[in-house]
């Protein structure tokens, strides 16, 4: 009987797998380079957990189950939930500033299409208990310093900049309620993603008022802190959140990457949570879907029934990353699936046992070996042994008879006769 | 809100997810050493596929779901039943032998007890494609590699090894017909979980003759391959299948594991998929369930739709092994949650720009660094940077006025001044 995958999930090859650690080992360095640890949670938490503050659009894609007691689960489509759980938890015994990263497998049952899959990869970095912008701006700071490290420079994308804080001042500005403001923000986060006429035509609906939407999109245009006030007057409100970005900005040309940062008030983020700085980072063709996104969500944890506290994070997910990379030649599709550093290679089936017993104790002293199986001629062994990237090549061929290996050095072409007894108490030297 | 984690899985807070990346962590180092490459699927699968060979105990505890198409899904139990449609799907192109491993998250709707969660990690090594006993030899020895590589010594733990094939021939030759062996395994391989009574009462049930289920006791107590003769008359199966079984052990002693290996009629392994040699690795004292087990399984493949490839495996849990060497002492409860190398002190508050700058170029250097955040006493700060586990701490301070920093050695104490830039370009010159 033959069964398929099911759509919208990927199986990792060795190949594919190599590609997905050397994406999901650089996040790791990243995260630990800036000084986040490590968490994770289950794959699965009660399905209510995701309706109180995840947004229509996760809720309608829940992998949703019961299991036998009658429970209500979901498979996990993000993990900020499952920190907020988990921070509140042990709220009095954690240690202060809390900078914890996680690399969840998450599922959302999405129309499979570019850049999305209905199960993917996510690196997530949050910092807990700072009410700061510098701590705003270190999240930002720790994804432009991974993106740096994969060779992306700031001619290939950017991290474009807003304050969901500025935006509701804003808005309430121009004479939309405070109440309203949740409605809007899903809209808004929709203008680079639909025709501008569409937007503009949906923004006027859900408005109500065709002049104040007007003045939102001329909003929505500006990329410098210092031009809002040429279409609105600042009060009060306004000018303490746009001191705020000001001090962001700072902060990040302080950090050493404002070439890569650049303020777009038409970055909104379609998540109901967020309530301060928000970011998103974009391939600078514009072709592609977001990087990733994030920024402060200071009421999330009060809303999981916790105390208030202030946080802010980011998440990235692997399949946009994975296809930037390869469009910028930045992937290597050979990356090694295997860390062989001795081929141990038999030229005559007499001394097969011998063979085992070698490999056997390159390994159980910590070193890595692999193994012809069988006796075979020399260069077809020497082929395998370069095709598992092996350093070096343990020859048992007729100086055995003798004691003896030949060693040979798979990148110098050097060889010489070694003792086996010697060679194997070598090994035991390194471990 | 306040909502709970699903009962049976664990929430991994930095410290739990240390030990669970140090488990995981040497499965994979383990597998490398071996020459076994790395692969993972999705996380759920067509439910059919569960139905074909895992036998009824996971079918009853999968956790299932239907995706908005109708499909009926669930989440993997085991990875085995991927493997073989991943191996299938690209049987033509993949070279053989094929040695592969996993490190799959599983999820089973189990009661949750000791050893077993809802909700656990397992490591997977696979040989497919080579008909000789030296693949489950080597399985078993990899197996016996890791865990000797964590400490567990043969007066710790034994591999309990036994025949699928050769159990089939000896009940053949007492009188079972063929067709009715799979109906026996999994109730003999109740044997050490329940008391004897209810296991010799259920054995004379199912077997439904008193005096054959009397010589299939006495089968499952052997220990030793030269004892079963003492038992029932050996014919040519049994002869052939107890000379596979000898030349495993023999490849064990030349491998260097005899010592952790023994003989043990008793293990049959409940899947219904085994066709050959069969084990389990136990702890001695026998108070735990099994920390491994695994064996042959030739038609796996072919029952899953491809053609006839031999292969053999094992799968190891990460609970059992937790309690295992946190019983013998062999688990630190303190693993590093971080890798801090510089710890960048502020002692006064106008250079907390300066300690921002040189913490982001230390990051930006490729180096981990951590940093205050406020400007604090140095006794508070390094009291900090230990806590760490920083190799060294730039301390910025009075000598900042004159462009130079303090740089102390955390575990020698020593400390000598330098110019700021000149530690700064040091750092660039490691990158």
């Amino acid at each position: 009987m033959k069964i398929p995958p099911v759509k919208g999930t990927r199986d990792f090859y060795p190949p594919q797998m190599a590609l997905r650690n050397f994406i999901l080992g650089g996040w790791k360095v990243a995260s630990l380079r800036n000084g986040f640890e490590e968490y994770d949670g289950p794959i699965f938490e009660h399905l209510q957990m995701y309706r109180i503050k995840s947004g229509d659009e996760i809720v309608e894609q829940l992998f949703s189950l019961t299991d036998r007691g009658g429970r209500e689960l979901a498979i996990r489509p993000e993990i900020t939930p499952t920190l907020a759980r988990m921070v509140n938890q042990q709220i009095n015994s954690l240690p202060r500033p809390i900078k914890w990263f996680s690399l969840p497998r998450l599922c959302r049952a999405e129309r499979p299409q570019k850049g999305r899959l209905r199960e993917f990869f996510q690196w997530n970095i949050d910092i807990i208990g700072i009410d700061d912008v510098l701590a705003d701006a270190e999240v930002i700071f720790t994804t432009l310093d991974y993106l740096r490290s994969v060779a992306l420079t700031e001619k290939d994308i950017k991290a474009k900049i807003s304050s969901r804080k500025l935006l509701a001042e804003l808005l309430k500005n121009i004479g939309i309620e405070a109440e309203r403001l949740d409605i809007l923000y899903p809209v808004l986060d929709k203008k680079a993603k639909i025709p501008a006429e569409a937007f503009s035509a949906t923004l006027k609906e859900k408005v109500g008022d065709a002049k104040i939407a007007e003045t939102i999109l001329k909003l929505m245009e500006v990329d410098s802190p210092e031009h809002i006030g040429d279409i609105v007057k600042l009060n009060g409100g306004v000018q303490a959140a746009l001191d705020e970005v000001r001090k962001l900005f700072d902060l990040l040309n302080t950090m050493g990457v404002a070439d890569y940062c650049t303020f777009d008030m038409s970055i909104v983020r379609g998540l109901a949570y967020y309530t301060g700085i928000v970011f998103e980072v974009h391939d600078i063709t514009g072709d592609l879907r977001a990087l990733c996104g994030g920024g402060r969500y200071d009421n999330l944890l009060k809303d999981f029934g916790g105390p208030s506290i202030p946080a802010t994070g980011m998440g990235m997910g692997d399949c946009v990353l994975e296809i930037l990379l390869r469009n910028k030649g930045l992937l290597k599709d050979d990356l090694p699936t295997q860390k062989t550093e001795y081929f141990v290679a038999c030229l005559d089936e007499k001394y097969n046992r011998d063979a085992i017993e070698i490999t056997a104790k390159i390994r159980l002293a910590g070193r890595a070996a692999g193994l012809g199986y069988k006796a075979a001629a020399l260069g077809k062994q020497l082929k395998q042994a370069s095709a598992l990237g092996a350093a070096k090549c343990v020859i048992i061929g007729q100086e055995f008879a003798a004691g003896c290996i030949v060693l040979k050095d798979m990148r110098t072409g050097e060889q010489r006769n070694i003792k086996k007894d010697q060679f194997l108490s070598s090994l035991q030297g390194w471990e």
